[in-house]
């Protein structure tokens, strides 16, 4: 059987720390794609919202018009950081998400996109579980207020590399999400996301554990570094899963850009052990892989 | 709404040291579910393979049949112990698993058999996943060398409480049980397990965890006590987890009883925080637990 990862795949997860300047910001994921890049990194993924601060008040501000692709270049600036940075890096590179708005529909989306070392545009994920939590005292927090939810699960491929599932933060509790990517050939997923303070230590790193296990793929959670000056604590602790889930690298909560190093045999060696996948009983129950999973929008 | 867990519900799970004396190991059964019945326990679980040492050598010779019921009590120690002790406390049973012998089709299986305070069978769960692994230097084990599969989903009902999902060990490792069981209304999942001294420290916990956080109930995990004179070292680490995943008691390898106290309102409280319930989007993935599941063999 073919490996799910053609080749190893040298990955970088930047911790950014994203302020209020957008164009500050901008600046700072072209320093540290550079930074990745220089470092070998083929694969480098970037924390969700990384050009704002995370916070229902500041998506409109921050938003960009990216359709149709490829959008104006004053409208865009994430955009075409995005695709210019990528091209210099000669690297594919996930940018985390950025907040989306649709002139048509006047629909604000938290959104992924994915460029290729050529600088073109390979994939968008429009965050499809809104985060909209109360934990009495502790976390309040409601992007439907602002944001539409995305419609579908992507996947998307590195014809040199391999398949991989993306989604964002919340997504990342849906674990169908994940299952349908890794039975569908990915080999990573990935998941920009800011966790907090209150559901950080909680769940952050057991999200990404059991995805892992369950899966026997690699996951990259990738969160914003942790400014106790916004109104928003992000976690931090950006961190690489190996399929048999096991932490291989994990940042604290300050700047940072974690790197690993992926090999196909760690699957195929992870699956051989706990040979998981021939061992589902589909005639027991559904596989979720299989029927009405919508994979368009 | 009404509660999935009608009243509070102590439950106990006991970690038992087996040996290869059946009628030594029924007997510390018996005085292990009156001490926990004694401590308040209302349901009270004992782990996998807790009538013999736990190996594929050992499943023909401990074996029982149990079928039809009730069985003839020379024929099913393990069976009749069961229910006499669960009336003797006052309590419903799991009788973690036992090996049971079908002489018609001459199958072994690894079964669990739950016992009203009555001191009637009300479910029996046979193993749906067989443990087949094979982690070189660390562990190999094939149960499906002498054992068959199960082939359903087990839910049973305690009609005070509420409905209760049950599978057996590395049953766990397929999610589709667990949440399954969560969505048709269990408050809790109970897996008596074995797992060993090289899955135990890497998945044991991890498994527990993750199946409650992604199901919002409480899980059980109930293995026996670690015999470093037997074949196979079972990891121990009994343990109860909170509906948001939080480790509410652990034992360590040595025999023990570990109490809970389960709330429903622990359980609705973990949902109307993360409100997963009301967020899935079975418009872009299948719904697991519709469709064609099996419930009954």
């Amino acid at each position: 059987m073919a490996s799910l990862l053609k080749q190893p795949l040298k990955l970088a997860l930047v911790q950014l720390a994203a302020g209020a300047d957008k164009a500050a910001n901008l600046s700072q994921v072209r320093s540290k794609v550079l930074e990745a890049a220089k470092a070998g990194a083929k694969l480098i993924v970037l924390p969700e919202c990384f050009n704002s601060p995370y916070g229902c008040q500041y998506f409109p501000k921050y938003a960009e018009t990216i359709l149709p692709t490829p959008p104006p270049k004053d409208q865009a600036p994430s955009w075409h950081t995005l695709s210019s940075v990528a091209m210099e890096a000669k690297a594919y590179l996930i940018g985390g998400s950025i907040p989306e708005f649709v002139p048509d529909t006047k629909k604000y989306y938290n959104t992924s996109l994915v460029f290729s070392p050529a600088g073109n545009l390979i994939a968008a994920h429009r965050k499809t579980h809104l985060f909209d939590i109360d934990i009495p005292g502790k976390i309040k927090f409601k992007e439907s207020d602002v944001l539409s939810p995305g419609n579908k699960v992507t996947i998307f491929d590195m014809p040199e590399y391999g398949q991989i599932g993306l989604a964002i933060c919340y997504d990342v509790r849906f674990p169908e999400v994940a299952t349908i990517a890794a039975r569908k050939g990915a080999f990573l997923l990935v998941y920009p996301g800011a966790f907090n303070t209150t559901t950080g230590p909680m769940h952050w790193s057991l999200q990404g554990r059991a995805r892992a296990m369950d899966n026997q793929v690699y996951v990259a959670l990738c969160s914003p570094a942790r400014d106790m000056d916004a109104s928003y604590h992000a976690w931090g602790h950006t961190m690489l899963v190996s399929p048999n889930a096991e932490v291989i690298a994990e940042a604290d909560e300050k700047e940072a850009i974690i790197y690993g190093e992926l090999e196909g045999a760690k699957i195929e060696e992870t699956r051989k052990g706990i040979p998981l996948n021939t061992q589902r009983r589909f005639d027991v129950y559904p596989d979720v892989s299989v029927g009405t999973v919508r994979f368009e929008e």
